[in-house]
């Protein structure tokens, strides 16, 4: 970083928030997807007034500037490839208020998810999106990739709790978006193009948020298939029984293999999937939609079908899908998750078309998801230290690429596109709206400082 | 319209789609807002593209375009207040596809919204997005409007159920945005962007919804309260139960007086306020949760509270509600309605402060509307002859408006900006907010000849 441009951030942003030093530059250099790409410097932010000064002078300056959150993402959004400056946001994290009466939060965009979700439920309240990660990832880190979770069947996504915004523009800018009611349709929806749009437009320094009332009671169902194509068909019927789960996941053969030798479940080798499924609601009305659903699983050729009333007994049938991720390191060494999204009706086709392509590439692709939405986590399990299984491999993410596209899928469902996905992107998106995005882009960003080469690609990339 | 242009407006759109007698102009002035600004032209849509040249012309010859779908909006949003063309897609009325494995339909634009619901009806699927104007308004506007309804409580609004679009831009452009798939964080949410945009950024002309599996029952509770607050608490309470209910609608004492005049209904002079709830889903869960429900507000302090199991029953306790519209006539013969959003634990002061304004200005403002979503439906009662009154109910509007901002809430939560709250709207959304949102009408209609002077205020507007 040239003299001038780091005096500046240093005066923007106060010496004692500023450091280059070489264990911060390795610290912030690294995301949940391993890489890493180290930072000129790393600025905590600490008030909006600060973020915007810093922001502001990084524009003057030319100075790429990466927003991070707990860095717990998975398409690598909050690496900084073009090196410049990580804003660290992590220390933003105070819950501002929990309002009983309007059903909203407000809170910095460094809150654990999960604390929020607890500081809710203290007052009868539930904040519903739950990535895997919830006990580590920021609410700001969830709003800016548009996270989703187990819960998304039923309550939908971040975008959908995300009332309002106060945000940051690269010249340092202040605006607020939206409003802390339940509805607004005054101006364009500048709220929802803000989530999701991982950290490229603005830096959101404080979140309003819906909040509902908590579900009383929860049951879980559990049931095994010895054929994909019938659990595919008892995932459409439970969607058809007029209850709408609040989990409804789905584990393939492969990923049940894994997790049995892993966890020893004792699973019977012939299944070749397992449905888990969660209602919630209130106390009197949840016993009998899981004992509906274990019907609906039962007579759509569900084995094993188990109902757990009480949370231990749930978390014992949550076990098989708890357990995955460790798990899946029993097949292979090396890892590349990827998160697509298919049409509801293509589950079983597009997973039998996923173990045909491992097959062709000669390793495991064990598959289990949110068969609820459609959106299925393929795991590659590979080992990296043989080259010709690490093309292959990655081959196979391509493949699996150019089969969820044909069947009208989505490269992403909650993960992001990051820069783990950009030399993907296009084959998604349209020309015309690619073009749209990158006018976006200009118009939030002229001097392009806010997370390049991330969400979109830019003419650069693509060349 | 000088010649030329409407030469070239003629052969893109075809010269039996084009017409610009004295009839046609006059139909394609109104609304139901009841205003009149008549057209030069009316060009009937037909299909993608000949939407693209038509547009592409009037691009090139600066001539407004205004696309209709019924006309049935309560902000002005398809009066063509500067003349020009009106872009009528009524025509375009198909239903493309219903399909229950995928759980979608796609539609073009002039879809009467109740045929689009009868038909994922028939194949047991449910389109939730029920505006008042259902048997008559388009998908399409709807979708241009984000318009809401009853059961916005529990389903949400029109922007939650629009997975993907095709739209033309005022170049002549066509792009498609999002995907046939429940989820998808690939790219900016160009679809949330145009869905709410009031047919200022592009005209859509396909459009890709999500389906719900159909709710097999329904039943409804209704309950009347002698004081506003106890039953904007009980509204609280029933938000509180862990049953999100399907309608959760509230009618204060202005109103039931009005319409126990209209309708006969013999309710007590003392009641000030009517609670009336559905809830819906699995025929077996339905009616314990209406009792549950019935419960809640006769502990809140609910009287007369009644449960309907069967459609008829439900049918007479909706009675009150739905014959809201021609029962508001009998106060006085006009009637400015206006659409408000205030937080969740507003609802009470919000309408005590309506009333007081009401008496401050000579005018009834009886007011109703979605209370599990904080959306008010305000209506001023006022006789226009009397020039004094309309001054007045004018001026108790902007009170209202005042109202509604200093508690935190929004200007429309259903019927949008259009042309009526344009001049309001800079109140609410923050200036720099604004800015960014004339950069985006820039970005899609750079000739500024798409819907001009709606939803969001330009620089000549303001000035």
């Amino acid at each position: 970083m040239n003299p001038a441009a780091r005096s500046a951030l240093i005066q923007a942003a106060g010496a004692e928030n500023f450091s280059d030093g070489q264990e911060d530059r390795l610290l912030y250099s690294y995301d949940a997807t391993g890489k890493s790409y180290p930072p000129e410097a790393v600025v905590r932010g600490v008030e909006v007034e600060q973020i915007a000064r810093v922001l502001a002078a990084a524009s003057q300056h030319r100075v790429p500037v990466v927003p991070r959150g707990a860095g717990s993402g998975q398409s690598g959004g909050s690496l900084p490839v073009d090196g410049g400056l990580v804003l660290n946001l992590a220390g933003m994290d105070r819950i501002l208020k929990v309002d009983p009466a309007d059903h909203v939060a407000v809170v910095q965009p460094g809150v654990i998810t999960a604390d929020l979700q607890r500081a809710a439920e203290a007052r009868g309240l539930f904040y519903p999106p739950d990535p895997a990660s919830v006990e580590f990832c920021t609410v700001g880190g969830n709003a800016a990739e548009n996270s989703g979770g187990l819960r998304a069947v039923k309550y939908g996504v971040t975008r959908d709790y995300v009332l309002a915004l106060q945000a940051v523009l690269p010249d340092g800018r202040v605006l607020r978006t939206g409003r802390s009611t339940m509805k607004t349709v005054v101006g364009y929806d500048l709220t929802r193009l803000l989530v999701g749009s991982e950290g490229t437009l603005a830096v959101m320094t404080e979140l309003t948020l819906r909040l509902l009332p908590k579900p009383e009671a929860k049951a879980t169902v559990s049931a095994l298939f010895h054929e994909l194509e019938t659990a595919a068909q008892a995932v459409q019927a439970v969607l058809m029984s007029g209850i709408t789960p609040a989990a409804l996941e789905f584990i393939d053969s492969q990923s049940l293999g894994a997790v049995n030798a892993h966890a020893g479940l004792g699973l019977p080798p012939e299944a070749e999937a397992m449905v888990l499924i969660d209602v919630d609601g209130a106390p009197e009305v949840v016993a009998g939609q899981a004992r509906r659903l274990a019907r609906v699983l039962e007579e759509g050729g569900g084995r094993q079908v188990r109902l757990a009333l009480d949370p231990a007994e749930a978390a014992e049938l949550w076990r098989a899908r708890r357990s995955m991720g460790p798990a899946m390191y029993n097949l292979a060494p090396n890892k590349l998750n990827e998160d697509v999204v298919v049409p509801l009706g293509r589950l079983a086709q597009a997973i039998r078309a996923i173990h045909a392509i491992g097959q062709r590439r000669g390793v495991l692709i064990p598959t289990f998801g949110h068969a609820g939405d459609g959106n299925l986590h393929v795991n590659v399990m590979y080992d990296a230290s043989d080259p010709e299984q690490n093309r292959q491999a990655h081959q196979a993410v391509t493949d699996v690429f150019a089969q969820v596209l044909k069947v009208g899928g989505s490269l992403s469902g909650e993960h992001g596109v990051g820069n783990a996905k950009l030399g993907y992107v296009g084959a998604e998106l349209d020309p015309v709206a690619m073009e749209l995005m990158r006018g976006i882009k200009r118009l939030f960003d002229p001097a392009g400082i806010l997370n390049p080469h991330k969400a979109v690609p830019t003419p650069d990339i693509l060349a």
